[in-house]
């Protein structure tokens, strides 16, 4: 048997302790598959003190991460502190200037510095692996940048927030609205401490952008993912949605166009009877489109202690094993700059407009539609209330770019009483 | 750039001539992904005339597939030949013992030789890598074997003939019995040769036989898979099913109980709103429930040539980036020998039964259970058709070999007039 892997642990929330755990309880069946022990040797945290539910007393403990990367006796750093700069940073790119192996959970990190932090990994030597960072338990990463590497692949959708779809999927249920469910996600500890991540897209965003750069071979480009947010999604557009046999998701959608890289991150209507469609509460499905093997689904748990810490040790079994993979799956020095493509491929779109009370108020959205190029598929008045009329609107295929020109005139006609809602529904 | 991997392969079915289109149209993707090109050098099938679409004059040709297992210019073997002796076997372990690595698609081959052969291919310091043979294009051996590889596995169920399930989905959808759905399907060119394989439920032992050994680290034990078809599942037995919120599906369940590996491939009746439950057509599914990792879902098309060519294009990509895994998930000779559990995890049960006209028939069926400690949790009878009435009862949980002694002992009463149904109701 070879020699022990080391692993050093920066970051001891409820993640870091499930990998202690695992660790600690699973070690004949850990070192069974890998050939050899895998084992803990130092831990990092911010308050020694607190009681994490493991011991720790035989890690040696550092209060520094950067030194714990550094350490001679640490053969893989795992980087489970989270925040795209900072200590996160440092500490990663020090174990990797150290020859370590990194595995880590942060994909803010990635989604800012990936293709930095791939270079320096390649250039010493080094992986750096990151399973736990998108869809939790899902081995999507290695899914997708091994399993699926004899594809072209067309397009990677995903529900990878598992707050946003909770509050998507209890709206629907409960009949209450955006506020009323976030409240109630709040008070479950389901949010971020910033929650504007969850309900704007951003930590779905960040996800997003890391199966990109694994699908198309580019560098990875948050900056380039569309981001919109559920906080504008009403109870009555998933009404809606459900009437036309849709449900309404806060899905990632990532492919190649002829003008570039389209990613975005935003509520889609999605076929009800699909597997996103099906989606319920906190799970994470991420869908990919390989040109040889057709739509691949998985799902699982996004979150929580045992999934990722799950996905973590899939990274540590890999290094273990000796199965040393670049992170994007080619040489970082490869991977290409996309250009940023927005929303190039054209799509239906549901609308939302809530009309003011004045004759012929109607005709002038439709006639606005009409003369930008967007045609109608159909379109519902609803009574007025507080002079306020609601109407939707479904179109056929058209692009964004006419459609926001239309919406953008719209505006200027004075009928509108509020912004229009417009959400894409996607093809799945 | 590394020497160029050299690929012989033998078979050039549907497959072989999606993987040779892989290799030749995909070359430059291939080649970034894994750092070395990725060629194709020998060929070798039952008859060389035969136009297979795929230009095959650039490759030498075998007529042997031992003799192009063990040529100095292939490095791996590519075996797609089908069949779990003969030419295959002999191919295989004629490339292991010329030291090169080996890819297959061929479940029957590794059910019944697959500890032999990985053995091999360990004292010979080969990889034997086999996604194609689990599922089509869904990535699930190495899901399983690597990316999950810190959980201690629970369970693994999936539906994985592709026929079955679209028998089965069909005879729900049009309401016509198993008789002219199977005639469909055999129409339709969906059926194997011996077409028990399909519907008698062995071409998917064979490869829950695979997962188990994965998931449990035990040697490959098809003749431990209690195998059921699906021949003997009627339309009724659909409808009743679909009545209580179910759906039948031909699904292969393997577990590890105190009594040992329990392993059954037969018809079950699953909740019609789980996604085992919602799976339609040909496509297959996965379930892993990992103790960390908690229900782990997969996807997608379980055969045809693209999906089946990128499972295969899977385990070549790893071979050429350096990825040597080994074929079970840790070294073959310390898989240990199971014992063999029938049916051991108590389950409620669905009974179809058709019962003689007489007085008393349905009482002496009721009491027998009773006696035999079976309680019933619903029971329905029907009008009487030709002095045969239809029975449906939903047992409480009990054990298999319970169930079957009440069997044997109804058997006995002289009130049934045919074989009763049973089907286990798995909680997924």
């Amino acid at each position: 048997m070879s020699s022990p892997l080391r692993l050093g642990i920066a970051g001891l929330g409820t993640v870091g302790a499930g990998v202690v755990k695992i660790v600690r309880q699973k070690a004949a069946l850990l070192s069974a598959r890998s050939g050899r022990m895998v084992e803990i040797t130092a831990v990092s945290a911010r308050n020694r003190d607190k009681d994490r539910g493991v011991p720790l007393d035989s890690y040696a403990w550092e209060d520094d991460p950067v030194a714990l990367a550094k350490r001679d006796d640490v053969d893989v750093f795992i980087e489970l502190m989270g925040g795209s700069d900072g200590p996160a940073k440092a500490a990663t790119e020090a174990a990797l200037k150290a020859g370590k192996d990194v595995v880590t959970a942060n994909k803010a990190l990635l989604a800012h510095h990936g293709q930095a932090l791939a270079e320096l990994a390649e250039a010493n030597g080094c992986v750096l692996r990151f399973e736990a960072a998108v869809a939790g338990g899902i081995p999507i990463i290695k899914s997708l940048t091994e399993g699926l590497a004899g594809n072209e692949i067309k397009r990677v959708m995903g529900v990878m927030n598992g707050t946003c779809n909770y509050i998507l999927t209890r709206m629907e249920a409960t009949g209450q609205g955006y506020e009323a469910l976030f409240a109630e996600a709040d008070k479950l500890g389901y949010l971020e401490a910033d929650p504007n991540l969850d309900v704007g897209g951003i930590d779905a965003g960040h996800k997003l952008s890391l199966l990109s750069a694994i699908a198309f071979g580019t560098q990875v480009d948050f900056d380039g993912v569309e981001l919109e947010g559920i906080q504008r999604v009403a109870l009555e557009d998933i009404r809606q949605a459900a009437d036309m046999g849709y449900r309404i998701k806060l899905l990632g959608v990532a492919r190649m166009t002829g003008r570039g890289l389209e990613q975005s991150m935003a509520p889609c209507l999605v076929p009800a009877n699909s597997p996103l469609g099906q989606l319920e509460g906190g799970t994470n499905m991420v869908v990919v489109e390989g040109d040889q093997v057709g739509q691949v689904v998985l799902r699982g748990a996004g979150a929580g202690e045992g999934p990722t810490a799950s996905a973590v040790m899939g990274d540590v079994m890999d290094i273990a094993r000796g199965l040393r993979m670049t992170t994007f799956g080619q040489p970082a020095t490869t991977l290409v700059k996309s250009t940023s493509a927005r929303a190039a491929a054209p799509a239906a779109y549901y609308l939302r407009m809530a009309l003011m009370d004045k004759p012929g108020a109607l005709a002038k959205v439709a006639t606005v539609l009409g003369e930008a190029g967007v045609s109608i598929y159909r379109m519902r008045q609803y009574d007025h209330v507080d002079n306020s009329a609601p109407v939707l609107i479904v179109t056929h295929k058209t692009t964004r770019a006419t459609l926001d020109e239309a919406l953008t005139r719209m505006g200027s006609t004075g009928v509108l009483s509020s912004d229009p809602v417009a959400l894409r529904i996607e093809e799945v």
